[in-house]
């Protein structure tokens, strides 16, 4: 009798498995033409949890994958592997990259709280911004979640219309920090030109106050991201340490936001399966 | 009717997940006394995915937790949260914690391989041994995953058995880095007193040939993993380099090992979220 249970379950799994049965489907954010049988993306948790069993069923353990650009191990990569890109959609729309952001941000919290600050004003924690503060998701929705090729033209577009969101576990940070006397520094790889709709996008979701917001020089149409963002940040971060400031903190989504002396005193790598900047 | 079709995949789908199948229970691990629905540990994969069900329904992210180790944000732990006990016994024993080795080993073998060789000898690869090179799987699988505090007596007694097993991804990149005339140099947190039962166990496993086994002088009982391990194995790394050695690459599975000054061309970090050393 246990053996029919067990068989009897093993089919009832293989067919809510095989249907894809989602909890809600919200809207269409891919746009793009699909078979009837291929799930649209949708804005909350699939029951099966984050897509991996379609991972799985495409032969790409895109799982896998993810832990190993989040471990460093997987670098340099120009485009969310092909068959991944379904995945990764799951596991931004759904609750698990929410979930993954609040372990980062209790730890942080949980270490800025045990810190024997000298309330001296020097002390800073610096923020990366995009995928960090701002949520550039609806952008990227459209954009197969990283498995088409950055296109920094239509990426600029996106940034100009200040409307992307505050990622909420960072803010929460954020206002931790304000509460304990930790001043926020903003080093972002936007651009000079982009400041005034930085500032404003910034403070429309709530980071309304900061030591410094530093963006890198202007530059023409297709310099933003080229050159190494480690030396660029680095860099950054030891003219703060120059002109007197501790870095008790430093947060990014990507290690090349927060890697490279001076790193900070402690640094905090926030998921992000979309982009690699190196 | 759509709605009716999808109200029932949710109900089936809600009975496979509630009822826990598994493929296959070959053994119980934990030899912990459990209650009738409590699944015991398995050594074969959950339909489901590696526990993660398991982890929602105790109220704590585990996977997420795991995620925050790998990525080195949650540090200085002493056991894997007591909730998550069985998900990482799931992920150790199932087939995610290969597939996420597999990742890694893959991402090393491709940098290698495409190295430019100078063929001098003195290229060498650092591999750490427990839980990289050797794993010590059964030994957990008997001590709750880590989920107990590591006790170093009884920990001596099962290496002093000499029966781990090789880490088949780990001997896979080892075998290769032969091949292309990189030399193994083994870097562990075992002590002196352990070398020749070391040596047996890495030979009978498979890791035949090494550049050098370096151990951490034999201490009293309670000293052997006291001290901070990122000093001990990069000051190791240090003396390495001074004698003309060249670090192409260097791999284990706790950032102690691969972090610190000269680190070695590039780091590799496999999964493990059984233990943490600092």
């Amino acid at each position: 009798m246990a053996t029919a249970a067990m068989l009897l379950l093993l089919f009832l799994t293989a067919v809510a498995v095989g249907c894809s049965a989602w909890e809600m489907n919200i809207r269409d954010w891919t746009a793009v033409a699909r078979p009837w049988w291929r799930p649209i993306i949708h804005a909350l948790r699939p029951i099966l949890g984050s897509g991996r069993q379609l991972a799985a069923r495409a032969g790409v353990a895109c799982d896998s994958w993810r832990l190993g650009v989040e471990a460093h191990n997987v670098i340099a990569w120009k485009t969310v592997p092909a068959k991944c890109e379904d995945y990764v959609g799951h596991y931004m729309l759904g609750g698990h990259y929410r979930r993954d952001s609040v372990v980062v941000v209790d730890e942080a919290i949980a270490y800025a709280e045990s810190l024997k600050l000298a309330g001296n004003s020097k002390e800073i924690w610096v923020f990366d911004i995009d995928e960090t503060s701002l949520s550039n998701l609806p952008y990227y929705a459209k954009h197969g979640f990283g498995a088409t090729l950055y296109n920094e033209t239509s990426f600029r577009e996106y940034v100009a219309e200040g409307s992307a969101s505050a990622l909420p576990e960072t803010r929460r940070l954020y206002r931790r920090l304000l509460e304990l006397g930790v001043k926020p520094v903003f080093l972002t790889g936007r651009t000079e030109d982009q400041r005034t709709i930085t500032i404003t996008n910034l403070q429309q979701q709530g980071f309304s106050r900061w030591e410094k917001l530093l963006l890198k020089p202007s530059v023409h149409a297709t310099g933003e991201l080229q050159g190494s963002a480690i030396e660029y940040k680095s860099g950054e971060r030891q003219k703060l340490q120059d002109a007197g400031f501790i870095i008790v903190g430093n947060i990014g989504d990507q290690w090349s936001d927060i890697l490279g002396a001076p790193e900070g005193t402690r640094i905090f790598k926030l998921p992000d399966p979309m982009y690699y900047i190196g």
